[in-house]
């Protein structure tokens, strides 16, 4: 099957050392991650590993959509990252990061993850139709 | 010369430390690697920080065409990395990974290579016409 | 307000050791930064890092332009990286580099910088209208 792609409108790109993102926290993690994120890491070899790899996507997704950080209170749960039936990671926003992404044109974001054995690196790219 | 550039269908990106690339080893080196990437790997200065830099650009590639990974089974000789006279690398795809660039409607491959001392990290693009 | 997008031409990868990039050279520093660009760098925070950022930051928009490079004697204080009013990365291109990027087609390049505590990564893609 073809794919639909996009003009770029942006591009995001971070790095997260695992032991960096406190997903050993309740708070942190209900705060950040959708319920179907929490499962799908909590069942994964590395739940750390995955919780980090799907941090580093939100900030990698919120930088490609060009909008200003408002810092701790940034909607990073509106920005799910869920794999596809191809174990692909598929962005999906809601809420205000939608709402943001439609402001500025943005159809679609892709995404792609990689670690080493103790960093997480992520390229987040805003599409257009 | 102008150039010619698409719409972006999918984003790789992929990480590897030089150390983790067993390029020392014979089987792995033909089983993945074609000819002419093996001989302008063993000529260059460091030898193994140039097979690293490609094997991380073949997973790059390989994740930016939005396939499952058969795993072991990838077709990652498939997937070649040489660069063009302006010292620019360039993808050519091949067999199995060329059928499925073109059923996803992939007509270009872009990749990008950078490295630090120890670690390769790599990013691909997958544009469409 | 809805943002230009456009085809992508090239990405360019960089990634720097803080440590490796030498900000306290004046003479490094004069060579390869704009005016502006050291009066940012010196205000913030950790100004070794804000050139560091900078510094790959340049490299990789001068990979993702797909020039040849010439060495040590590349433009790289032609390619200038300052925040917008949102805080996002934005490049602007001058003299050698935007002759370049003319020759190519490219009308608007992108960039996204991101540090751990000892490195900078940076992408950059160059597009086209």
């Amino acid at each position: 099957s073809s794919s639909v792609g996009g003009n770029v409108i942006g591009v995001g790109v971070d790095q997260e050392l695992i032991t960096s993102v406190p997903s050993y926290n309740p708070t942190f993690v209900s705060r950040n991650f959708t319920d179907t994120e929490i499962t799908y890491c909590r069942a994964q070899p590395s739940p750390a590993s995955s919780f980090a790899a799907r941090w580093a996507g939100k900030e990698a997704v919120f930088k490609s959509l060009g909008v200003q950080s408002s810092g701790a209170a940034a909607p990073l749960k509106d920005i799910e990252i869920l794999n596809n039936t191809d174990g692909v990671p598929c962005v999906h926003l809601h809420g205000e990061a939608k709402q943001k992404a439609e402001e500025r044109g943005v159809a679609k974001v892709l995404i792609s993850l990689s670690h080493s054995e103790s960093q997480m690196s992520v390229t987040g790219l805003s599409l257009s139709r």
